[in-house]
């Protein structure tokens, strides 16, 4: 199954937690593939928070909550927005075909969550890097070219044309799941536990 | 536990067939509110599905899997979107102060879903105040009167000061929940089995 991941959404924060165990309960392996979730929002006129007080309360409630049920640390809200949101996620794609990827995603999102650090931005960026055991200048200084860039928006691509327009989002069997309270079903599919 | 209802919500389909069943199970006496969810949504400027084709597609194949792990009927996409919303849900404020209301919201989401007729239209509209036992043009004109044009105002406004935001939601204890997907939760914590 594939976990199209944004770094910058708050409801993946609960995802990325909890993807691993969750999958391995149903015996699923997962592909993280990381992408800029904002290109597409914005792109498609999809501005769920923005402007939007009484939704966005909310949704910190409802993390809240969540993060209680699957228990999870949180100190809300976090900071939002991130300036650096697709710097954060080109570094992300270059950590997957490296093989750090899925852990600095997941220790990006703790500073963020927990400690309150906005990711792509210091200190949580040298902080996450050095965590996974990266060089954190060297790897910045290699993240910032056109290479990863343009990698990112291939990913960015891939994701569109998937039909994926915000995250987190489960790919299976050509079959398209949104959100985090979506994980179980997308599970259940992926296993044959529900076709229409 | 209170259940804030806009005929008109497509996911709402969903928990106006369903909640009656999943609270007794929990053991939860529900009292329905319905309410004018676009006054809301139009003044707080969330306009979720409106040119935003990639999210709308995705929302009619998530309701239709959605029902179908329910064992809900579905004929999807259902006709959308609905002139005569605010008229279907003064009715419904009517019908709740006087008996008929949970039958009538059922049977107007039955035609819209299952038979692609659009509440507070014709036929769905006199047919569904039929089936429910009360005749429908004397219904419908004692309706369209400035006393039931205020008394759903004045509940959208009491669904406005709690924060509600959508439909449906769920409100115990003064929590909020919000979307069908939440209905579990929000029994959960209508009955001590979740609190923060």
């Amino acid at each position: 199954m594939e976990f199209w991941v944004s770094i910058g959404s708050t409801y993946s924060y609960l995802t990325v937690m909890r993807i691993d165990a969750a999958a391995a309960e149903a015996g699923v392996s997962v592909t993280w593939r990381p992408f800029n979730v904002r290109e597409i929002m914005v792109e498609q006129n999809n501005i769920p928070f923005k402007d939007k007080p009484v939704k966005t309360a909310y949704m910190w409630r409802d993390i809240e909550r969540r993060a209680a049920l699957h228990g999870l640390p949180a100190s809300l809200p976090a900071p939002y927005p991130l300036p650096e949101l697709p710097f954060a996620n080109q570094v992300a794609v270059m950590g997957l075909k490296e093989g750090w990827g899925v852990a600095y995603i997941k220790e990006t999102y703790r500073r963020w969550f927990v400690d309150g650090q906005r990711p792509g931005d210091e200190p949580n960026l040298s902080d996450s890097l050095a965590a996974v055991g990266v060089g954190p200048e060297e790897t910045i200084a290699r993240a910032r070219s056109a290479e990863w860039e343009a990698a990112l928006a291939l990913e960015t691509d891939t994701a569109k044309s998937l039909g994926v327009f915000g995250s987190p989002s489960f790919v299976t069997d050509g079959e398209l799941f949104w959100g985090d309270d979506r994980l179980e079903a997308a599970l259940d599919w992926e296993t044959g536990r529900q076709r229409l």
